[in-house]
């Protein structure tokens, strides 16, 4: 395994994809020249254009951006990628296309074969085992929740702490805890904005500016910091 | 049909079920003693608790609340009922219980019988065709996203205007836009806090004291103030 697990695309004010590029830069280590990439999570714009904004950022990594929606086989070109790149927006969306064209599974072949796999947003929620801590609204209905089980634990990518004054929803804290009470064995990742996991056989990492906050069950929720050993959110 | 729906049980820093209380009087109009309630979006605390709750404050009215999780066959005590309530918590939960227990046809038929229906919150989103635009998470997986359809749009309960400084998630009205996008023949109503529907037959009225926002496929979302004519909802 190989993954490098962005928790947002874009801060605020900047231009698309342009926090992470030199993560992504140093994650890739000029063993790509092309990637496969599945845009099925945008909704409200096209995935042509979807391909396009990512392939004007992954031209300063000279990679050419392969979008599946074009390929008459899209499991064959996750299979036979050199990288595979999955973008966020509706995860509800993008899960019930990928379960469509047998993406799910082929991302995990892939994964499994050591192919390098970046995702940010819904595309870090895809690499769980089920999309069950995702912040998107369910538009659609997939097939099941279920999702590629890269990791053993859950994400929740944009994690925040702030909630708008004076309103009564539920904060971010208490959704996970509603996760947990029905799910009680599952540990949950809260990935703040300006993170990342990348993971690979023998390196567990949370990159960024700001600690990552973990809940399990029945325990109070934990602050880990970049450079902490990740080892228990892999048992 | 005659319906009551509600956006949130309780405003910032009030007692719970407090504001809409007159509400429900007025709605009710002395025309119960008892009402079947469906506990089933609890999540972190025990239907039991939420039975005492709700009870709590429908004291003032005079009405005893039965929950369904202790009756031998749920879905005729609510076919049977005077009066229906579903509280608010967690959508997915709710529907997964209720599809469970044959509740969701159950309370279809009551209020077709003229059985009165009360619901906040998730119990606003299960008055819809589908729960495709609650906000919360799905931590569990019901059967299917389809609720009872007792009105012919979407509701999204909690509809807020304000987004956390900094932050790069998505607004409300971007996740509405996206539904917009995936079910393009759909009308969504933004029911903000501390605002309610009351529904029925020669009765179609927004209460509260801030307006409705309506969203359609292609168009400007439109402000819809209390005392407006609903009729465009129903087409």
């Amino acid at each position: 395994m190989n993954l490098l697990l962005i928790s947002n695309s874009t801060t605020s004010g900047q231009p698309y994809l342009q926090w992470p590029i030199e993560h992504i830069r140093k994650f890739i280590g000029g063993c790509a020249e092309t990637a496969a990439f599945i845009p099925y999570a945008a909704v409200t714009f096209s995935y042509d254009d979807y391909e396009a904004r990512v392939q004007a950022r992954f031209n300063e990594l000279d990679i050419t951006v392969q979008s599946v929606h074009r390929s008459p086989d899209p499991a064959r070109a996750i299979r036979e990628a050199e990288l595979v790149i999955v973008g966020g927006g509706n995860t509800f969306a993008l899960l019930q296309k990928m379960q469509e064209q047998g993406l799910v599974e082929a991302v995990r072949d892939a994964t499994l074969k050591g192919i390098p796999y970046i995702g940010w947003s819904a595309g870090s929620n895809i690499a769980c085992p089920t999309i069950r801590t995702t912040n998107d609204m369910p538009i659609v209905e997939p097939a099941s929740f279920e999702a590629a089980g890269l990791v053993p634990f859950q994400i929740n990518p944009h994690y925040l702490d702030a909630h708008p004054d004076g309103h009564a929803g539920e904060t971010r804290e208490q959704r996970i805890e509603e996760f947990l009470a029905a799910n009680p064995t599952v540990t949950v990742a809260g990935l703040r904005e300006g993170c990342l996991l990348r993971i690979g056989d023998d390196r567990r990492e949370l990159i960024g500016d700001r600690p990552m906050r973990i809940f399990r069950h029945g325990t109070t929720p934990q602050e880990v910091n970049p450079g902490d050993n990740l080892d228990t959110l892999f048992k």
